[in-house]
Parts: structure tokens; C-alpha cells; sequence
């Protein structure tokens, strides 16, 4: 049975607060209902759409700036950034990052984006991947928008910081990692 | 002190035996000699230039076509190839492939031409990395040619088959990677 507005519409506030990039596609798919019924519930709960989100965020809390890399070569767009702390990045998958036959994501774009992301988390000016570990948990396909979420965890024995990262198609998690980032401490 | 020449050419011809895709510019600096010296030992020797040597080793040993994705998808070139066995592949790391700052070699690249050759070196229609763990051993600077090897290991218990990767640059390991790969079976 499919719910009803009004609880249609408080669950989707509660699912835009908590992952902000959600694209109305993935809240539709989610809710069962067409993307018109998405965007005109956003209308008539004021909830701006996907790209003024980002940019509010950008703009609200995003004061720092990338220092182990010119901003430029991070893959992905990066949208969120406390240094040495977290940081994310969205990622658009189009026909370039895709298997011809099947429009999967290649395997590489996905960690370019979390391994540049746990680069540019480091408050430093030289940051390098020396170890990581990591896991592909669904298949991404040609279309859909990856958010990486970079967390800094701390330090380990020898003096490297651990940078945890886990990326989303929506709410459903495509990717994790944890890089161990070797770091100039200059 | 250095060694004589003859000592010096019957090391060459072992080194050149056994990584035939090392440069003459990892020769001269391994024996510390200019090229000129490695390319009149080896033509004493009668050792083809490196280029020579790749073709012979790809049309001699290489009779086997990439099945898990088109050829042109393998990131760097497949000089070897044996399905579910093993494979090798030749990467040069030229400007876009490195940090702007330093020059050296941004991590996703080396990534993907192991993961790809990870892919490629399976015997199935479909393959598609599940999980990896990876250690980038030394850097890798531009213009610097890294030879990557992929061994199929086995089959874990959750019928995954397990490929290691060794990518050289000369005689030195610079990344390693052991990937977990689901196939279609089909």
C-alpha cells in the first residue's frame, strides 16, 4: 500500500535532511511515485532542488580550502571540506567511466574519486596513498551520481593518517575504503 | 669498484632473461653505465631492443584474447595473456597521469591498470572487482614505465578467483594489489 501524502512528505524531509544529495530520481524510485510528485512535494515543503542544496552547503560550511592538491585535479566535485577531518565530493557517472557492454562504472573511477577525496581531506602539502583497502558493494551504472563521504579517523603507529571513506548512490552505500595517507608533516 | 665487462654482460643478459621489459635507461642505471654502453652490449649480445623484445614476447607467448572487456578498455598495453592463468600489461606515465606539483604518479593510475588487468586476465564474459587491497610501494615519477604482472591465485570459498598484481618500474616493486573477482560462471 502506498503511503499517503502527508506521510510521504515527512519521511521525505527527513530523508533530504539526512543525505542531502539525494537526486529527486533516487526519492522517487524510493517513495514509488513519478519525479513530478517529488519535485512537487519539495514545492510545497520550501526544499530547494538537488544543485542549490549542494550550493548551500558549499557555501554555508565549506571555508576551507584543498592544500595537498590544486582543486582542479580532485575527480569528483567537492563540495564539503573540513581539513583533516572530512570532506565530500559528488560524481557523475556519464559514458566515459562505464564498461561499454554492460554501463557498469569501471572499478578505478570509483576509487579515483574516494582516493583523490582522502588526498584532499589532508591538511597538507604533500599527501600520498601508501596502503588501502577496499570494497565494491553494488554496481554503479551509467547516470547515477556518487557521493563520497571522507572521514579522517586518526593516526596510526607509523604516523600516517587513516582517511576512512564510504560512497552512495542515494542511500544505498556503492563503496568503501580506508586509505592509509603517508603526509609531509611539514 | 666496477665490474669488468664481461662480468658486467653476462649479468645484463640474466637481468634482461629475467624481466625482459626493463629499459636501457634501468640497465645503465642498475650497472652504472651510460645507455650507449647497454645498447653496444647488447648488441654484442645479440638482445633486441626493448620495443623487439615486447613483440616477441606478445606474438611468441600471447595467443589468447581478452574475453571480460574489450582490449582497448585495459588501461596500459596487454603484452602477455593467458586466461585464468596470467597476464602483463605496460604502462607509461606521461604528464596527465602525474600530480601537477611533483611529478609523481597519481595513485588511481596505477590502480587502474592492475584492476583492469585484473579484469582482463579473466576467462568469462563478465567480471567485475568485489573487493581489493592494495599497497603503493615507492613512487613512480613521470616518464616512467611500469610493468604490471597479474597472477590468478584461485577460487576463495565464495567462488570469487583471486588475482595478485605486481607492478614494476625496472627491477623495483612499486604497487602490489591483491584483487577479489566475481564472474558470471556462465
Amino acid at each position: 500500500m502506498k503511503k499517503s501524502k502527508r506521510e510521504r512528505q515527512e519521511e521525505l524531509k527527513k530523508t533530504i535532511e539526512a543525505s542531502p544529495f539525494t537526486t529527486d530520481e533516487d526519492l522517487a524510485k524510493h517513495f514509488d511515485v513519478s519525479i513530478q510528485t517529488i519535485r512537487l512535494d519539495r514545492m510545497e515543503l520550501s526544499i530547494p532542488e538537488l544543485r542549490e542544496r549542494i550550493k548551500s552547503v558549499a557555501t554555508q560550511e565549506w571555508n576551507e580550502t584543498v592544500k595537498a592538491l590544486p582543486i582542479e585535479e580532485v575527480i569528483g566535485e567537492v563540495v564539503d571540506l573540513e581539513l583533516d577531518m572530512r570532506a565530500i565530493s559528488i560524481f557523475d557517472v556519464k559514458p566515459e567511466h562505464v564498461f561499454s557492454r554492460n554501463h557498469i562504472a569501471r572499478g578505478h573511477h570509483l576509487f579515483a574519486q574516494a582516493n583523490s577525496l582522502a588526498v584532499a581531506v589532508i591538511n597538507d602539502d604533500l599527501a600520498l596513498t601508501a596502503k588501502s583497502s577496499i570494497e565494491f558493494t553494488r554496481q554503479v551504472k551509467l547516470g547515477e551520481r556518487v557521493v563520497a563521504k571522507a572521514n579522517v579517523l586518526g593516526e596510526d603507529e607509523k604516523g600516517r593518517t587513516i582517511v576512512k571513506v564510504q560512497s552512495l548512490v542515494g542511500q544505498e552505500e556503492v563503496f568503501s575504503g580506508t586509505f592509509e595517507m603517508y603526509r609531509s608533516n611539514l
